[in-house]
């Protein structure tokens, strides 16, 4: 149980600290830009940080700088390293956004803004935890660092370079994420498994220039054509990726995993009201839902462009065609060998008269925490109190890079503690964030601190 | 032969007759854009006739005007019909221009400019041609009539109702379209047939927003990666299309034809390194490159476009994903019923979970003229004297929509006697126009028009 002042402390605080994190909101720090939004989310956290006592500087990168805080309490105490993510993802389309994706607002329990879940949302329930313990609890029950990173949607390019050498000044005894989401509002969850990430783009090329298709259409090869006819074959009849050596290094479930898994109801029709679909067949569609969401690798064009898109026709073969290609991966697979087999498979599959050129984005390696540590079973304990509900260890099918980098570069099995919902929209317009998530959130991660200190007791 | 007078004043006005195309070449009359462009490229073309003793007037449409023109010398004498376009394709990518694409100008014996060869430049040497007989020969030898198209590259949306509503205006004892091009600098040559056009916008969509990639991906169809299977199985591995039907009225080609093309030479190591590209085998590989171009129906994507194409990554599964696809038709075939044959196959090949809208663009028959006409016999002989070479008879890949419209609506078998090169760069950056096919040309168009008056005579 919370000290009844911490508690309380959250409860009052609780209009103030929604318009601290509307004022981070408001900076549109997307991750993509380089317009000096993030260095000013930076610096509005760092201040944030210096509020609460703790004490933090904001740290260049090749790419948008990163945040780091530390809050020294007690030598005995435990340390526990938080982190979280201040870039967000492009709001476009933003003629699909019911309010300003960077004028946040709350309509019927929901907060609205890019970036109101991922990240920044999430992150401020630690903040508010912290700010709790350091006004009314007479200080933080464990020693704290704050690792906030500016790269995170933009597949993190930077980072293993960056927690390579920051492992010192990282080092600690648990790590705490909140960037994943609870299997549904009634079903609190910690996450024990997230998807790697492997892309590239992938260029087609053709003549030379745009070239008339009356002229010399059914003799020159078309890129666009080309393009389309590579990614179709990259998937089979069935949904499986047809890329060679693919699926070598997936790991089956446990049976243990199919057991749990088959007592998690997935609300299939509920997804489909949601994204206005019709049908969850993509991928794999021989295997249930959650175990290709969570558990099987997948291959999405994330855009395409070539040729000429404006109104009416313009009838050409373009010169080339263009797309962007991102593949999430499951243990034990590793994104260099997977982009092997991709380059492999491009360069035999690139039609005659095309030429290919690829590019390699940044990617992340899958992890698969043991769901058994002290820290998970604190978290566990904590997301229980806080919500009122048992919790259940759930996968994700996304990807936050540090989770593995924690894992390899600072020996560190970090909690997957998020608190979204499915319907939060990630990466879609008109973004959301629960208003009951966010500040029983904060009351999780205040009670996730005591746990831990009184572990280490 | 021309009367010397006639000669001497072609040749003696050419600087200033380049000197009007380029007047008219500065006007960026683009087909797509509705920004008062064409229907001052209308207006101009309408003074300029009237100062050759036409009388003409620019006639709206509900997108861009036409010109028609009129010049009644003598009743005994045929009246000719001559057919032009002035809009012009977009100039895009406008990076790749030598030189801007609506500021011509002549470099090494070409005129550089949007236009210069399609078709300001080929209209204009008839132009040129009533020039020289109305100022030095007396007065033109035919009776005249002028149609000037304001919408030729969008596919000629409004030209069957107006050409339907002008019959009378319109009507003539022969026609004559310069619009196509000669086999090669040293291969004089009329064309006696064009390819169709049938083009359709098809839209994919899947889920109601741009959804996160890793949250969704193995679940939820993706619309780039479904765009892309249709338009893979739009083709065979012989390079035939798959719409249901599409060759059933394909007409073969004749044993004269497959003689007189078999004495042709296509080029295909000079047309390989005029387009940078290493293989001609787009289209059906089974066959010579000149049957592929000229007598056999072809589909080619124009553009794409769906998802997420801006710097770096953004790992979603779009809500869309759309392409402009193009279909080149040969005689028999019918835009209509070939429509149908793409509706079929998108009904049956849309992927599960997946939404497909389809966007009829317009379209044109394809045409196949009798070459032994009068007005083509003393086209073929105009074009051997001004060149001073054998013409021979050749077809065209691309589509002048008129020319079936003519046949169909007026009865008349228009002579297609184009003076372009297939270096020209139609529809490409950097288009041009040789100065010396230019300047023969309106020597040809001259003799045209006596060769016609004494066949008639």
């Amino acid at each position: 149980m919370l000290p009844t002042a911490v508690s309380e402390y959250l409860l009052s605080h609780r209009e103030q600290s929604l318009g601290s994190l509307f004022e981070l909101l408001r900076i549109p720090s997307i991750a993509n830009l380089d317009d000096g939004a993030c260095p000013r989310a930076a610096e509005w956290l760092a201040d944030y940080l210096h509020g609460l006592g703790v004490s933090a500087r904001v740290c260049p990168t090749d790419g948008r700088p990163n945040v780091l805080g530390e809050l020294h309490v007690d030598d005995r105490a435990p340390t526990l390293l938080v982190y979280g993510h201040y870039d967000v993802q492009p709001p476009e389309p933003l003629e699909l956004w019911e309010s300003p994706p960077f004028e946040p607002e709350v309509r019927d329990g929901w907060i609205y803004a890019r970036g109101a879940d991922d990240d920044k949302g999430q992150l401020f329930t630690h903040l508010m935890a912290i700010e709790a313990w350091q006004r009314a609890g007479g200080g933080a029950p464990v020693n704290l660092k704050l690792f906030i990173e500016g790269e995170e949607e933009t597949g993190s390019p930077t980072l293993e370079s960056f927690v390579a050498d920051h492992a010192e000044e990282l080092a600690a005894d648990a790590a705490v994420i909140s960037d994943s989401s609870f299997h549904s509002a009634d079903c609190p969850s910690i996450t024990y498994a997230l998807r790697g990430l492997a892309g590239v783009e992938l260029t087609v090329g053709g003549p030379d220039r745009d070239i008339h298709s009356g002229l010399f259409g059914g003799a020159v090869a078309n890129p666009v054509n080309g393009l389309a006819k590579m990614i179709a074959a990259l998937h089979d009849e069935r949904g499986r990726v047809t890329i060679p050596g693919f699926y070598d290094d997936v790991r089956e479930l446990t049976d243990d995993e199919r057991r749990a898994w088959a007592k998690l109801d997935y609300d299939a029709a509920a997804v489909m009201t949601d994204l206005g679909v019709g049908d969850l067949g993509g991928g794999e569609r021989d295997l249930p839902p959650l175990e290709r969401l969570w558990a099987r690798p997948t291959l999405d064009c994330n855009g395409i462009a070539g040729g000429y898109t404006g109104p009416g026709s313009k009838t050409i073969i373009p010169a080339a065609a263009s797309t962007k290609i991102s593949m999430r991966l499951v243990a034990d697979q590793r994104p260099e060998k997977v982009l092997d087999g991709l380059r492999q498979f491009i360069a035999e599959h690139t039609p005659p008269g095309l030429t290919c050129e690829i590019k390699t984005m940044a990617g992340a390696r899958p992890v698969l925490l043991a769901p058994d540590s002290a820290a998970m079973r604190a978290a566990r304990a904590a997301v229980s109190e806080a919500f009122g509900r048992e919790t259940t260890l759930v996968r994700c099918g996304a990807s936050v890079p540090v989770t593995e980098l924690m894992q390899r570069l600072l020996g560190l099995d970090a909690v997957l503690m998020g608190f979204g919902l499915s319907e939060d929209r990630l990466h879609s317009p008109n973004e959301r964030f629960a208003l009951d998530q966010f500040y029983r959130g904060a009351e999780a991660a205040a009670i996730f601190m005591q746990k831990l200190a009184e572990k280490s007791a």
